[in-house]
Formats: C-alpha cells, sequence, structure tokens
C-alpha cells in the first residue's frame, strides 16, 4: 500500500483547524441552521422541502430533519408530553449542530410549539447562526389541510396534547422571516427565503485556500 | 434575485434519489461506520485520529465521534449504569447512521464493553457498513499508560463501574481488525487498518454521473 508523506507538514500544528475548515473550503459555504416553527399542516415540510431544492441548486451542501424521521430513529423513546418534546429538541438541535459544525446547512421542520422549546434550540446552536423561519397559517386552515389526519384524530379524542387543540402554540416572537402559506404559493415563500438566506450561506473568502 | 430553472427537471422524480446521491457523487467515496472498541487507554482516541489523517489525506470526507464529545453535548443526560451506557451506543449508532447516510466517513471511538452493545450500534448501523475495529492492549499496559488518570482515580473508588476493573469487559468474538497497541507502533496500526478500509470506502461507480 502506498503511503505518502508530503502533506504530513500540513498536519502538525494546525491540524485541527485545517481539518475543520477543509470541510469548509471544499464545500464552500457559511453553515447556518435553518429553523421551521409553526403548527401541524401549517407546510413546514412542504417549505423545507422547496427551499433545500433551491438551496442545492445553488450548489450548496444541505440536511434536513423533522420530527417525524427523528421519532423514528434517534428519538424513538420519547413521546409527547412538554418534558419528551423539550428533550426531542434538545437532541434535534445538538445534532443539527454537528452538522452545521461539520459544515452543512441544515434545515429543521419541528412544531416547536412554545418560546421556551425553540429558546433550547436557539442557545444550542447559537444566535448568529440560527435562521428562525415561523410557517404561519391560521389554525382553522390548517385543520382543513390536516395532511396526515392529525386533527381529526385529535378531535375524535384519539390524540392528547396536540399542538393548536389543547396544547397552546406560541407564536415566535422574533422570528427572522414570517410566511404566510396561507396567502402565499410555496414558490414566492422560497423566493422571499432565499433572499434572506443566501447572503448568510455564501461563503465569503471563496479561493484564497484551493484544494486541488 | 436570480431565480434559475434550469435543472428542475431533475428534480421530479429521481429528486430523492438525486438528492441522497448527489452528496456521494460529490465526495466519491462509499460511506462506512468505523467503530472502535477497547479498554480506556488502548489508544482508541490516538488511533482514530491517526486514522483520520490518513483517510483525509486520501481526499476522503470523515466524522469523528468519541464518547467523550458525545457526553458534553447530546449525550449530558446519561450517566455509566449499564442502562445509560447502552442509551449513549444507541444515540451515537443512530448519529453515526445518520452521518454515513449522508455520505460520510464516521469514526466512532467507544469502549463498548460488551457484545450486547456493540450489536446494538452493528444492527442499527446495519452489518455490511460496520467496520469493528478491536483496539486491544492488555489491561496492565491500559493501566500503566491512564492517560485521562482514570484508573488510578478508580482503584482509589473515586470512579465506580470502570471498565476494565469493576466492570466487564469483553472482547469481541469477531473483529474486522485487531490492533495491538502495546505491540505496534501508531503508524503501523494506521497501515494495517487502510489495507482493510481503503477498498471498501472506494466509490466504485466514479465518472458515471458528474457534477460540475
Amino acid at each position: 500500500m502506498e503511503v505518502r508523506h508530503r502533506t504530513r507538514k500540513l498536519y502538525t500544528d494546525f491540524n485541527a483547524y485545517i481539518r475543520r475548515n477543509r470541510k469548509r473550503f471544499l464545500i464552500k459555504q457559511d453553515p447556518k441552521v435553518i429553523w421551521l416553527t409553526g403548527l401541524s399542516g401549517a407546510g413546514k415540510t412542504t417549505i423545507a422541502e422547496a427551499l433545500e431544492k433551491e438551496i442545492l441548486r445553488k450548489g450548496y451542501f444541505t440536511k434536513s430533519f423533522d420530527g417525524d424521521i427523528m421519532r423514528e430513529g434517534i428519538n424513538k423513546d420519547l413521546g409527547y408530553s412538554l418534558e419528551d418534546r423539550k428533550e426531542n429538541i434538545r437532541r434535534t438541535a445538538e445534532i443539527a449542530k454537528i452538522f452545521m459544525e461539520y459544515g452543512s446547512i441544515v434545515i429543521c421542520s419541528f412544531i416547536t410549539p412554545t418560546e421556551e422549546i425553540r429558546k433550547i434550540a436557539r442557545n444550542i446552536i447559537g444566535r448568529n447562526n440560527f435562521i428562525e423561519i415561523y410557517v404561519n397559517a391560521p389554525l382553522e386552515v390548517c385543520e382543513k389541510r390536516d395532511p396526515k389526519g392529525l386533527y381529526k384524530k385529535a378531535r375524535n379524542g384519539l390524540l392528547k396534547d396536540f399542538t393548536g387543540l389543547d396544547s397552546e402554540f406560541e407564536p415566535p416572537v422574533q422570528p427572522d422571516i414570517e410566511l404566510r402559506t396561507d396567502l402565499w404559493p410555496v414558490k414566492k415563500c422560497v423566493k422571499y427565503m432565499m433572499i434572506y438566506i443566501l447572503p448568510q450561506i455564501k461563503f465569503r473568502k471563496k479561493g484564497w485556500f484551493r484544494i486541488k
């Protein structure tokens, strides 16, 4: 097996720095966590998917997380009590942070119903890297859409602690972006978000460090 | 803002497929999870760091996890009881899996003391993607090295359930690689591992799908 030591000098003092940043230079982006909050049925997943496509099309790397996927794997031991919701968000935020530090733009779609819970995520990820998007549609609209039939179940008493009905949703106090998904088509929402997001994820030191 | 729709056709039917695989094509590697198991002081972290350097030098993407880092963030709610150790490994394996599916070669350094616990990780990640490396040094050697002073603490009764002393370490039954870190220098260990690992992480369909 071929073992070359040409570049070994690189890995003495600056080892950790280079290793961490090499990924960023390769990917050429400033990693952020984009956090979508809103009621069930407000359109978080739809918006997230459309946004991810658009960001990928621009040549950036993304990673998406949403509640259902997380609850199938790492968070399958958690329920829907307030404590469990907090733990769900805490773990998700920690994982999102690992991905962000890895160089990826992370898109998280979670109801994150209260300011307290959103604060957990924001504090773990860090205010400067956290883009909070309020996916806003009135409860009546969400209930009418009811893509997963959850509102119906909750109305029939089959689901407890359902956000919007018997569990409160606090609208975000100061989201970076608010989308009215009942008034705007998805395209317009994506366009609106990209105007804000694109300058933030653009890598500013393009080209000064080149990996062949 | 400029919005082009040239590549939109790409994202209709094969959307999910392309999105998932685009990362692999860009990265050009077959993602695996390399799991280092062994006693505290056996050299897992040293080996993992040297291995990561070597894999990075070959032009691949890696992500490392080790027990101490995980316990500072996502697993800070866990202790060292058997149940908590299992949960620690379960979560780690789920995160390693997410990273692997993202296209990354993942290196995990965890004591993972019993076959049962290693099985948890192996089952989550999948046998075919799991490379088990037994970092083996006799207990006396590990205790003599004692890089973090943990053996001393444990001998003085300050640490409970310490693997190797009052908590058992079961040697892996059939590791993919066994390293004798008491006999071999780090360089030799890395060389030995790379012979096995390199053919497995090489991307085989190089070039048939090109991203500019």
